[in-house]
């Protein structure tokens, strides 16, 4: 019985493609990595869980802060848009029966979202987080976690930020209220339960 | 009718008490530019929020990365633990009949209260937070409001972090998720509804 699950936040065209408003710089960098994690946690029968984010047609539910960028910047992530900025994921990722998909309405895949009830009924006591963006929907989702008393491991390159310094210094504040930080060759190369 | 609110979150002396395994570095030089905006938010009938933490004598409520900080730190913010890091605010902020009092369980001041109920009743739409720790307990407070449509002001120097690095990189992430940042002076000298 395996008692860790890994989360893949966010890695959507919205998020990887430089034409979106919403396009973070570091994010395209990781999606090898994330690739090879989500590999390796398939082949041990550890729950993948792609948590994405989708907007609706009218925007009516897109953050407030988020919406005038959204409205002018083609509609990311909602139906109808440009594929380059759509909802979908890099083909690399490919996909497999067991995963879990959760679509979430803000930052948290925690908010507002069903993933906790399935997580404790799965027996889940450890999440591994990777995807985009460090700042706002990791940390956020690691500080749901660990309220949640989950504890967890955040994938130092296979999250990503606008910027070096703001990745940098998301995982040193993470690692302050007792994260894990690990690099994906770390977990490659380990039995996920032993992590 | 007011549709703004202070939150005054986690300035006890738990987190204020250099003895204390909770302590937060910048926290006591905070309080006199607390005081005075409280008062300020009071004298103009805006509604104040205390928002404070308290732990379970046995600690069953203790975040499971804080567990052995706080046993053998004096077990700070429960029942019985010394007066110098207990859930005790300071005098300085002195008490008011129309004040507000929240104990939350974890960082969020959303995260299992009643806080949203209270403040939808009231028809409040926009927050001024204040108190400590940033990279935390104001942190995941501003996602939070931000996430459930509040407008989100963050004082500066009435918020504090371990270090001035943390500081500024937390003021800076929440800028970028749309929060607005300023000092307890602008506030100081504005109708608090005109902000």
């Amino acid at each position: 019985m395996y008692h860790t699950a890994l989360l893949v936040i966010d890695m959507q065209n919205g998020f990887l493609c430089e034409k979106s408003p919403l396009f973070i710089d570091g994010a395209p960098a990781t999606v090898p990595a994330c690739a090879k994690v989500i590999a390796h946690c398939r082949r041990q029968g550890i729950p993948v869980f792609f948590i994405t984010r989708a907007y609706a047609a009218d925007g009516s539910d897109v953050e407030q802060p988020r919406r005038d960028a959204w409205e002018t910047g083609g509609k990311p992530l909602s139906p109808g848009c440009a594929k380059e900025i759509s909802a979908e994921m890099p083909e690399a990722f490919g996909t497999d029966e067991h995963d879990y998909r959760i679509v979430k309405p803000r930052y948290s895949a925690f908010f507002a979202t069903e993933l906790d009830l399935i997580l404790r009924r799965l027996g889940i006591q450890h999440l591994i987080l990777s995807g985009t963006t460090t700042p706002n929907c990791i940390r956020t989702t690691c500080y749901d976690a660990i309220s949640l008393d989950y504890r967890v491991t955040v994938l130092s390159d296979c999250t990503s930020s606008k910027t070096p310094e703001i990745q940098e210094s998301n995982l040193r504040d993470m690692a302050n209220v007792g994260a894990e930080i690990m690099d994906s060759e770390a977990v490659l190369h380990t039995e996920i339960e032993r992590l």
